[in-house]
């Protein structure tokens, strides 16, 4: 166990090492971070040495100067100059809800950014300022759309987080693919196979072999198979990309830069780096907040109390199992994986940065 | 065989029957048959006799004033006063682009309206101003949350309507379900079983008996089971829930009046209707026009063109099979089931307006 002190203070170092400026690197460890706290540990301290290796292929700008190419009452595109997503989104994020606070609503569209860590983070920036936050990003191709071989689009996620009253915010979080790359790894660790639905092999037939996504296979978007709605899936993960690199000018489809430095980049981009797409509403520009807040929590109350199928104990709202993980972990601490501490032992000796818990 | 032009004319009859004024019977008609068309036989003239039992029932005013309740530059909350969703939809995604085409962005949430025909149309309104047009709707449960053995959503459809240069547009119109609610009524006429991941049984229990749902069953939010992603399929579905009704003041979750008018209607209801949102994006208030919508072609080609799996001649592109049925069908004229012409029939009867194919 990690406490969130310590990888804090050990993120911030090598964010500092690799040349943000010091309210950078807090930044974009509170993003990076907010993923360990909530559970989904493949976009959390398990990524910063991949972050790294960018800045080191130079691939990542650490001093980004995040601006605005293009802009209207209500929309807004950023360049995000190459910098860390961990920054560039915040920033993108935070214009989105400036705009809303004019206009009623605010919608950013980021080209030339990178990794941008939970997508959720996010969209739960608006909700402290009672609006409905969207955020949506592209990703390096690793999903099949239906009935392709080829990986051509990236688990491209959605979070969409939604203010209550006296009950925790709606908060959704996930990628538009049946399973996450994380789980496949974990099975291949244990030697277990994975589901029907999950996976295709590299010719495009259906797998229960985890490891097949390391040797060419495919996600398969959600749904899994055409008969069980795969093309609506296919539908989400094209609209995400769409939304967030061919409105902004970013890579889209397989032209996607891939996040580990040690895959080769395309030829002939047909734009800058990956993209983004953000969203805020003002719950006020559509009806009074206090009205619309009371409806969400009976709207919580009421499915939180449905009668859960046999074998089920209660079901659950969007964002509850992460909030529940959240709390745990900020008082006992994080666990981690021993490859991803040896990964940060690794950079902590290259940057000398003590990965010391003292430190 | 049914021509386009005889369903035209014997719609529009009816809906002026039921107090439309003329504008409104050929606005809710095109809308109507724009599901006929696009191969979405359960959303057409099918449905006629069904509006019209919900005017017989005193549940829709034919005559409805849309008005703008509240307005930010770039939203507006819509009432729909009982309106035929197919007339309300329209009214309220033009006001959806007339904002855009100032604010960057417009959308619009409706309360107090029915049924809207096909998610598609009215986003696809957007196309030809440059603009990539969202429909969402929800509309009566059937669907039952992960892990919830009752129905708390409706089948809540996403439409996006993206433009192209030389391309046709980019539509996706689909249920946040496995599998329409229409594919199971064809498998119990044919005496067929449906399969695992589509249904559940009243007590919440996996099934594969097509008339489930009529025995107080649910169908499925996308994803199907836990393990292959229907929690992400329950988010989808509550985002467009509390989109379409908590944002604009509507019925959501098991509130949301039943469209069949035989089903009574909840007491203590939230709100006024059932609900909708509709959104409209100028592509020019992010780059220009032109450059996205060359990128779009890139996109549509390149995925198009994608190395198909075995037994599969190509990768579609959201809208291909929707077009490619309305250009066969405008030509040939649209199928209608035996049940559906003996409902048009008695329908004709009952208000006089004669179902002749030289009328």
């Amino acid at each position: 166990m990690y406490s969130y002190e310590f990888l804090k203070r050990f993120s911030e170092e090598i964010f500092l090492r690799i040349g943000c400026p010091a309210d950078d690197a807090a930044l974009a460890t509170k993003v990076l971070l907010s993923a360990d706290l909530r559970g989904v540990d493949s976009h959390g301290v398990a990524r910063l040495s991949g972050y790294v290796r960018l800045w080191e292929a130079n691939r990542l700008n650490g001093k980004p100067v995040v601006s605005i190419v293009h802009e209207s009452p209500s929309t807004a595109l950023v360049d995000g100059d190459s910098g860390l997503g961990l920054v560039v989104g915040p920033k993108a994020m935070e214009i989105a809800i400036e705009k809303a606070s004019i206009a009623g609503t605010g919608w950013v569209a980021v080209k030339n950014s990178n990794h941008y860590g939970i997508a959720g983070y996010h969209a739960m920036m608006a909700l402290e300022k009672d609006m409905i936050g969207i955020s949506l990003t592209n990703a390096s191709p690793l999903v099949a759309p239906t009935f392709s071989a080829e990986r051509m689009l990236g688990t491209n996620p959605i979070a969409v987080a939604i203010p209550a009253l006296t009950e925790p915010p709606f908060v959704a979080d996930f990628a538009t693919t049946t399973v996450a790359n994380g789980k496949l790894e974990i099975l291949q660790r244990k030697n277990e196979s994975a589901l029907v639905g999950w996976i295709q092999n590299k010719e495009g037939l259906p797998s229960t072999n985890p490891g097949e996504l390391k040797e060419g296979g495919a996600l398969l978007p959600l749904g899994g198979d055409r008969d069980h709605g795969s093309h609506k899936g296919y539908c989400l993960g094209a609209i995400v990309d769409i939304f967030s690199a061919v409105l902004s000018g970013a890579n889209y489809g397989p032209w996607v830069p891939p996040f580990v430095s040690f895959l080769p980049v395309a030829d002939n981009l047909p734009g800058d780096g990956i993209g983004h797409f953000f969203g805020a509403m003002r719950i006020d520009a559509f009806r009074p907040a206090a009205d619309f807040k009371k409806h969400m929590d009976q709207w919580i109350q009421r499915f939180r109390s449905s009668q859960p199928v046999p074998g089920q104990s209660k079901v659950l709202i969007p964002g509850d199992p992460e909030r529940e993980i959240s709390k745990i972990r900020m008082q006992n601490g994080i666990p981690l994986s021993e490859p991803v501490v040896e990964d940060l032992k690794k950079l902590a000796k290259k940057y000398e940065v003590p990965f010391d818990l003292n430190f």
